[in-house]
């Protein structure tokens, strides 16, 4: 791949091209990218040290947000980031970012993330990935005596993962500016608010505004991450490149049937909210299948009453979509609606459908991707081109800059389950093309 | 209706018949039955007392059993025994009984029952209807200086209506001896058993011997309770005479699936348990539906994790089935066991069917119910033989010795819940059956 030049706008402002130049910002003229290799030794003794840092009461690997064994997780990274060479500092809301200084003071920053925190009952690789990786950017840059233009800022985010109180991305939404009040005092079924969870993890919630960055610092935004998926083992690629994160919309359905005698009351006659309740759940099921690129799950269906012998009054069945297109996420919305008075009918039950929130799908930037791209064959492979079904820290980083993602494949696709797996070769592999991108992001990487 | 001599043998020694004759055992020889009128105001204020002792932090009218408003309810109703001129006491399970000696101290009891417990936002009729009436049934004896050959005793059980620990029927169970340790030991979610439970009520379920019966001492079983379902309703009939008691068939459904990511993992490679629960949900409801007199009710569907964002490993299924038949009973059993296999091939689950227990339909005694007609017809009034739904006191005193019903229409057929209602003319009707029944037995029930 041909060098770059390196000039800056900010994101929002244009649209982004690459222009071709022999003249390097750092004087680098004519010199093709070297490949830097990564050690990936240390990532691995990072994840097997990380995975020691896991809450005895959870199955799995789990190392939820804010938790005893996050908090000694994040002061582990933040070491290593220091052992790298990089100037660390914990924010408000407890995102741990090291610094490493460029050569050009004004240039904006190459931001490169994760998370360390897990689902409950998750596994050692998602997000664990991206920070181990980030970091040994820094250290593959030191250890080579390599210096960018830009300053690269390492970041761990903090709680990637949402907690009790349904709030995810805590820490890339504070560093966005779009952690709200709502946010923070969002509580859990015991009352705990968000903002007493980051309070008793020796954080300043009520700072969240000293969190946020100006876009204007920054050059771009690349994460590392498992995929989480089957796509790229399916099709025997070893790195893919992210087009768009899904959105995803959540709902609840509230179905209220007739509280009767479970023993007297006729099939025919019956109001159960349970069965309706059910007839969604699989409704659900059937709308998101009809799709090539949607899903939709029912993680909830809960009654008053667990007896078996009243029929139930109400239930209450909780729920998502995800589409990487808007007008996707529109049509699974639009065919739920329409089904509801379909099955009131068959039931003989009354529900109404409550929206919650709606993740748009984030689209990432085209041009880094083809950096992206670009760096992965520099280093001899091929990218596959796809889009997340999982979200990422990356849709919150999207709004302050042009963002890309690296994936790397998951054994089975499967994630969020403690048997989570990525082969140490398939991360070495996406480290090497972080490590390539990074260098061709600073070299070459330019907004008009 | 002639009177009939009175003879006895214990039940299960031959098959029951009627023999006529002109003779009575207390010297009324030739004398139709009076008809005795109920003192239904009477019956109305106990309905409305009771009603004031329930538990304000459920919804409904709920007395729940050995709760302070039980033990307050059922002390008034000791009381109200006594006032009748009954002697009362209290059993080991805390049964209510009194009595009321026969002119024949040898011939074996009359008894007359039901109970004043209620289902957690229960109604004001279940049961209750049925212990009142009882209670008028002496008071009216006493009132109109009528003496009976038998004993007569009154029996407001000890909740019938179950508990958190999953046994119903206690006391009744205990007079039929079949309250096991296995009954007592049961526990609730927080660890306390039924013995526990019936201890801080006051009692003493270490004595649960004592409160045995023999069956050798008893005549007849006869109870008065709402229908809970809407055959008399629908058919215009004031009075119905049960012919058998559902049985019922406990069972739980535990589906294992695979805890995947909910964005990821595309919808055709899913292995999702709660898909598969709701689609058992509906199996249940459908089996169930295809039989003319059978029910089949889930009460929940649970899984391990409420997330949206994880497909679920694990979802079970509670639920039961009930048919007046043991055929029917096992009919619907085998078709959901066959439907298994279905249900998890489309769902790439693995699922166990756990029965838990079956209480065999309980056949009331076809020659009481006779008599029960028959005192309908001698008040005016025309009866409509059907089967129960619901299970009653009934099923364990038809062990001990021939058990009849007599049911009042359901308002709506509703039962378990606030809107639980039966007119009062309705309940005056089935006293006033209930009544001349008792007389009836007591003039002309034999076994032989």
């Amino acid at each position: 791949m041909p060098g770059w030049r390196w000039s800056w706008t900010p994101p929002g402002t244009g649209t982004w091209s690459w222009s071709p130049s022999t003249t390097w910002a750092d004087g680098r003229e004519g010199q093709v990218s070297a490949t830097i290799e990564p050690e990936i030794g240390w990532v691995q003794e990072g994840l097997d040290h990380l995975a020691t840092l896991v809450d005895p009461s959870l199955p799995g690997w789990s190392r939820t947000g804010f938790s005893v064994q996050d908090v000694e997780g994040r002061h582990w990274v933040a070491q290593q980031m220091r052992a790298a060479g990089l100037s660390t500092h914990v924010d408000a809301v407890g995102n741990v970012i090291g610094t490493f200084e460029g050569t050009a003071p004004a240039a904006p920053a190459i931001v490169v993330g994760s998370h360390s925190d897990t689902v409950p009952g998750g596994g050692r690789f998602d997000g664990i990935v991206g920070v181990l990786g980030a970091i040994e950017v820094a250290r593959a840059l030191r250890r080579t005596g390599t210096r960018l233009t830009h300053e690269l800022r390492i970041v761990d985010f903090a709680n990637e993962e949402g907690n009790p109180q349904g709030v995810k991305l805590v820490g890339s939404r504070a560093i966005a500016g779009t952690l709200g009040h709502d946010h923070l005092q969002a509580t859990d079924e015991g009352g705990v608010s968000l903002a007493d969870l980051i309070s008793r993890a020796g954080h300043s919630p009520e700072k969240v505004h000293t969190c946020r960055w100006d876009r204007a610092g920054l050059a771009a935004y690349l994460e590392l991450h498992i995929e989480q998926g089957p796509v790229l083992e399916r099709n025997g690629a070893g790195i893919g490149v992210v087009t768009r994160v899904c959105g995803i919309s959540t709902f609840h359905l509230d179905v209220h049937g007739r509280r009767d005698h479970a023993g007297t009351t006729p099939m025919d006659t019956r109001s159960d909210a349970m069965c309706c309740g059910a007839a969604a759940v699989l409704a659900v099921q059937r709308i998101a299948a009809a799709g090539s690129d949607t899903v939709g799950t029912v993680g909830a269906l809960t009654t008053t009453s667990p007896l078996t012998n009243v029929i139930s009054n109400f239930a209450r069945v909780t729920g998502e979509f995800r589409s990487p297109h808007m007008a996707g996420l529109r049509a699974l919305a639009e065919e739920l609606e329409a089904d509801i008075p379909r099955l009131d009918a068959a039931h003989r039950t009354t529900s109404s459908l409550s929206w919650g929130h709606t993740d748009p799908p984030a689209v990432m930037d085209r041009h880094l991707s083809d950096v992206v791209v670009g760096a992965a064959a520099t280093v001899g492979h091929e990218a596959v081109r796809l889009y997340s079904g999982a979200t990422h820290d990356s849709v919150q980083m999207s709004q302050l800059a042009p963002a890309g993602m690296i994936f790397v494949p998951s054994a089975g696709g499967r994630s969020h389950c403690p048997e989570e797996w990525t082969e140490l070769t398939d991360i070495e592999r996406g480290v090497r093309v972080l490590i390539q991108a990074v260098l061709d992001v600073d070299t070459g990487f330019a907004g008009s």
